[in-house]
């Protein structure tokens, strides 16, 4: 094949390049603000600061900030159609406890994110800083709907060009 | 610049091959079973429906099978943050009625579902197909879920390479 001029030169593939640019978007890039509440807090509290700060999963951190567990508007839900007093019960006793809470990292790409979810039948997960005690703060969430705000951006970016 | 042999050769840059690539996924590639109750079913009989089947989006429809409404997982957990008897609250009180539910078709593009599902703030919506009578069947249910596995299908694929 003879090659003419004007054509795109890269020397790499399409799919390469386009490996690459999956490859670079971070879930730093991409994360939501973290909505934490203590583990003192009952079902009751938990299900209003979900519609107050209209997220879907709510990380429940101990009394230094520390991450000891997660809760999802699926297990609220769950409790809610239990005859028990949505005041009474305390959040920690239906959540997912430490360290069976699947995290994430700042400089994670986002497709091993994705793969997490997927995988996990999970619809968010807390992004994670570790500290000197082996113990998690909680910086960031990451769930599904970042994810479908990376694909809506993969499409724009590229029609744009 | 002088081209030289040995590189991969399109005539189209890495952009639109990746474009297309995009915009060959269709919602009939990647929805799920869609999950209906009737509008005579109870908020209660709604949460037992969604635990069952494991959705995050339930469908309403009349006697004859056509789409009145659609609930989330947000609408019932609402719900059951009121006084009421779950057992006599009837779904049709609480969910989103027709004309007002965002749908999709078959052939639509992923990326447009992505987008609707970011603007309009919702987790899922149904796939449908309009009769003579211009009432719709519901054929289908496209969720976050759909477009992160999109979004892992992409980079797995290109990774494969």
């Amino acid at each position: 094949a003879r090659p003419r001029v004007g054509y795109y030169y890269t020397g790499k593939t399409g799919g390469q390049l386009f490996q690459e640019r999956m490859l670079k978007m971070r879930v730093k890039d991409f994360q939501s603000i973290p909505v934490v509440i203590p583990e003192s807090a009952s079902v009751y509290d938990a299900i209003c600061s979900m519609f107050l700060e209209d997220v879907g999963t709510l990380f429940v951190v101990n009394g230094r900030s520390k991450l000891i567990g997660i809760v999802s508007r699926k297990d609220l839900l769950r409790a809610s159609m239990g005859k028990q007093e949505l005041e009474a019960l305390p959040v920690s006793i239906i959540m997912t406890r430490m360290p069976n809470v699947t995290m994430c990292a700042p400089d994670d790409s986002m497709l091993e994110v994705a793969n997490k979810l997927i995988s996990k039948q999970i619809d968010g997960l807390p992004v994670v800083k570790k500290d000197s005690n082996g113990e998690y703060d909680v910086i960031g969430r990451l769930t599904k709907t970042n994810i479908t705000k990376a694909f809506v951006f993969m499409g724009t970016e590229e029609q744009a060009k």
